[in-house]
């Protein structure tokens, strides 16, 4: 029997790493997974007035919630989450440009000699209604409305090894992905690395441009329901995504085209694995047929996926042997 | 009085570089040129058996049709290139794997110890009339239907300060740009750098994947539908585009985050100058709002785009005084 | 009263983290050090017939030898390691190719669809008597001495925000940094992240080449002689050298020539910090008195350094309060 | 017989491309050749008021001596230079910051929205019978004799392909490398790709750091005696050089590690063709024996070299049929 399972964090039960914390409950394969989860700067950054740089303080930014324990999970496996929903926590957000973070400054890691931009906070509204977040300038009347298309910056697993890393990173094991991808209806594959598979999740966005390039997007406290699953004995090297239409493949790392490279060679594996497409076909398909949207180029590992639709590959394409329809349909049912 | 001009070149007068080549027509702003360019082949390359690095010879690949002489183009004006129609001028294409290119293998400039993979053609139908190009596998049965999407992956013009470059490469002047946001309906800004501005035109790809994985498009020869215009005394730092919904400027350069960088800088300028938005809150909208297609990572120099659509700018964004509507009418009219 | 405390771990005390590990011994500011380290293969790889793939399992590679305590040391102090002593503890050495590893294969990071090159190992004499090891060639009978140089690929802190990364890999607390100037009579300093530095070291290499081209360098066991001190309120950014008659800085990212700036921005301000010269003087004098050594171009951070002579610069350049000087003053009396 | 040339260009015979340009002479393998090079700014940067972005006008800056017409040279061939000697021609240098130029900070590729760092002029004494340089600080009294090592920034041949490129850059026809290993006593091979092979030379430096990390050099007219001989059918891919003691290889491209990647492939390719030592035997010897000095990280294509003392390498490594010793006798006779 699946469960329903509702998780809201205290005040000092998020965490800032992926790997070295205990489990803040345990699910099964096949629970829904009802969870809240803070904005990036742990919801201080409320008004123009408060910058990022004074009112938070490092490592306690972008919070996670988690992490999940999954029973049964091993190493070898893969973790599949089910995005049923995600639905802001608060009729606003907050975007910022922050010192030396971004794609268009100089930055810890693209070092220069230059003073940083100035720090500044937009406010947005957010009109769940209507699908909406509302822009407005700080320097001149221009206001617009965007269309509101929530999402996880945040979500990964424990990254094994013995490892904890930072949830302003991402790797292998997910983390900070910033690809706006990651959506109600999508589901999210990871290999699976330390028993119990720890996943977290975190840092909803309203919305975010491709490649988030000033570095914040609109940032908000989410509602977000998680269909939970296990592929045993599956291993999976790189995050990977699946919709409806769609396969998705994300490369983690620098350079830019670093990333590139791991996200159409996974691509062009995956399709090879799951249709029997040989390898040289599988690269050409993808060359003609595939899109590769940005994820992030602004935190200390860039993500660019490789995405293809699925009737493109031959036969039916079922991928983890058809568990994205299966979460589908239990988040219809919910 | 506008003009139509048509050229179809002979077969030694295709163009191998950007600069350095005397004109092959002269254009007035205002003109209609139709012509017609061959694949990046140079159309010989037909069937499985006629291997691109066997049957081309460097530097006779990516043949240009062109240069044109605008009359009255300056250095410091922009050109202005309206893309009317773009049409399979055959009813295949070809695309390749070649030894040490494209983005999944050792290169010549990512250098690795590594042999070749397979060099191996494929043959695809182009069917104008149902809109679609047909994929066949070359291991096996599976065949399938892509969207007809046709493009030019080079277009450019002189490069100036006395340069002429190769029609692989591309820069600041265009030149093979491989993105497929260049297709018809689609509006081309580039900065002049030398008298008559000199442009050219080739490589048409009757579809790519984002990035062009493999390094090798749908190539096939066009005849193509052009409105040429000039915006005197108005500077363009970069490659630009603009179609009926959006603004896109194109970053090019390696790494691709350094494209990314270029197009995002570029497009920040660009919503300044165009609408007065003040810089950071241009910056923090496209952020929340752009996009960022990849175009090449495969060519010598990579391309990124930002990409943002109009009626999220304030006020009526009309480039360059309104030239796009103008040529769209003018396409409209033929 | 400075202490000589001496600690060689058994097989299982070995760490694969720098972070996430309890100290296994204390030292204050002042003690003298004496440690074994295994080499990055555990000592398993000892003929050519013990492929690393095949005797090795992650993540137990890259053992390192701590971590230690320090008492009294705090985040925002300065943790300084002077290394008196690094002396191979066999008369052997290894090198290999590892699949998918190194700078001139395709990777992990920069993934293409290659197979792996061959692996294959090769195993060095170390005569320390004379001085050399001996390079053998596998596939003929060519034989070299090479000058031995021995040195310690990792060394590093616990990375602090409750982070723990694997000792293979490296960033601004330092670990798998992989750079040939980390050799006895060196002083290297950290700033320390958490309460007790908790400092830890190994990787020795009989010798490597710059940027450790193939990936793994003459591999040995060491044993060495540290000096631990502490610079009290001081902090440091990045990883910094001192010998006697050289500063370096090195930074720690990708692609390569963010290491570079990295490297280079840290040291024209710590030119700035320490002699007064104003921000472009230095900048101008590292640029025209600056060399810039490879670390590592094949780890999942890359290395790269900036090193400039103390003669160079105004007045006499006494970095950290002139501890260098004191810890070769202590080493020397060893 | 060869033959002693002199060529000292007049006030507007300098090149600003290499390729694209007339032959200023011709020259016979066997000849010596002794030009005068201009500085970068073209000697129009004389005091700290001269401000290159004021003083200097694109494209003419980077003049360069030349091309020179080689008796013989045939695509296909190989181009040896030995630099007998390289004498400043004037008792001072120049160097600056220039606007969004060099490795620390925003430039045209790696562009950022922050405003140019400040513009400004270093004058140097050079003091060739001391043998140094003297650096002088424009905010504080602090100076400091630096060694003269004389060089050139600029030296290439046509790229071929009908290019014509700036002498800004440089790629496998070589041009502006900015390395300092191209000093007195070198030889430099080129692969030659048009007829007559129009080499060209200029932009000496009495010294500059490696990466020259402000973009530019100290900045000096020279007094430059060049040997010149050719090694037809044989041919050459990257730029290299060979000291009585080294071989070198130059990669050149971005990023930064695949222009490492470049000259380790390239070194492990010469030193297997060269003493017949196999492949992953070069490999291993390479990464334990080479050093890798970077050249530039500012221009538009970074340059870093491979490295190797021929004493580590099996028999008589006489590259080129031993052409680098001749061209050294012929120089010591002169």
């Amino acid at each position: 029997m699946s469960e329903l399972i509702t998780y809201r964090p205290g005040t000092d039960e998020y965490g800032y790493t992926l790997g070295g914390r205990s489990p803040v409950a345990t699910v099964r394969p096949g629970d829904v997974l009802q969870v809240y989860t803070e904005d990036c700067f742990g919801g201080l950054v409320r008004t123009g007035k408060d910058l990022p740089s004074q009112v938070c303080e490092l490592p306690f930014v972008n919070p996670t919630t988690g992490p999940f324990f999954v029973e049964g999970a091993r190493p070898g496996d893969t973790l599949a989450l089910h995005f049923a929903s995600i639905t802001p926590a608060r009729d606003w957000g907050v975007s910022a440009t922050f010192p030396h973070f971004g794609a268009l400054t100089g930055t810890h890691n693209t070092a220069t000699l230059h003073p940083a931009l100035e720090e500044r906070v937009w406010v947005y509204e957010i009109d769940a209604d209507k699908g909406v977040v509302r822009y407005r300038a700080t320097q001149s009347g221009h206001e617009v409305e965007l269309p509101l298309d929530p999402m996880h910056g945040t979500v990964g697993l424990a990254p094994g090894g013995y490892e904890a890393r930072s949830t302003l990173t991402c790797d292998a094991h997910g983390g900070n992905l910033d690809t706006p991808e990651i959506r109600a209806g999508v589901t999210v594959y990871f290999g699976v690395n330390v028993e119990g598979a720890l996943f977290a999740l975190g840092d909803g966005h309203a919305r975010q441009g491709e490649g988030e390039v000033c570095g914040v997007a609109v940032e908000t406290a989410m509602n977000t329901t998680v269909v939970v699953d296990l592929i045993p004995g599956v291993a999976t090297a790189w995050p990977r995504l699946e919709t409806d239409e769609h396969l998705l493949s994300i490369g983690v790392t620098r350079p830019l085209e670093d990333a590139y490279r791991i996200a159409h060679v996974d691509m062009t594996e995956w399709i090879g694995s799951l249709t029997g497409l040989e390898q040289l076909d599988a690269y050409q398909l993808l060359s003609q047929a595939g899109t590769s949207p940005a994820g992030n180029v602004v935190d200390p590992n860039y993500t660019m996926l490789a995405k293809i639709a699925k009737r493109y590959l031959p036969g039916r394409a079922e991928a983890y042997e058809g568990v994205h329809a299966r979460l589908r349909a239990t988040a219809a049912s919910l």
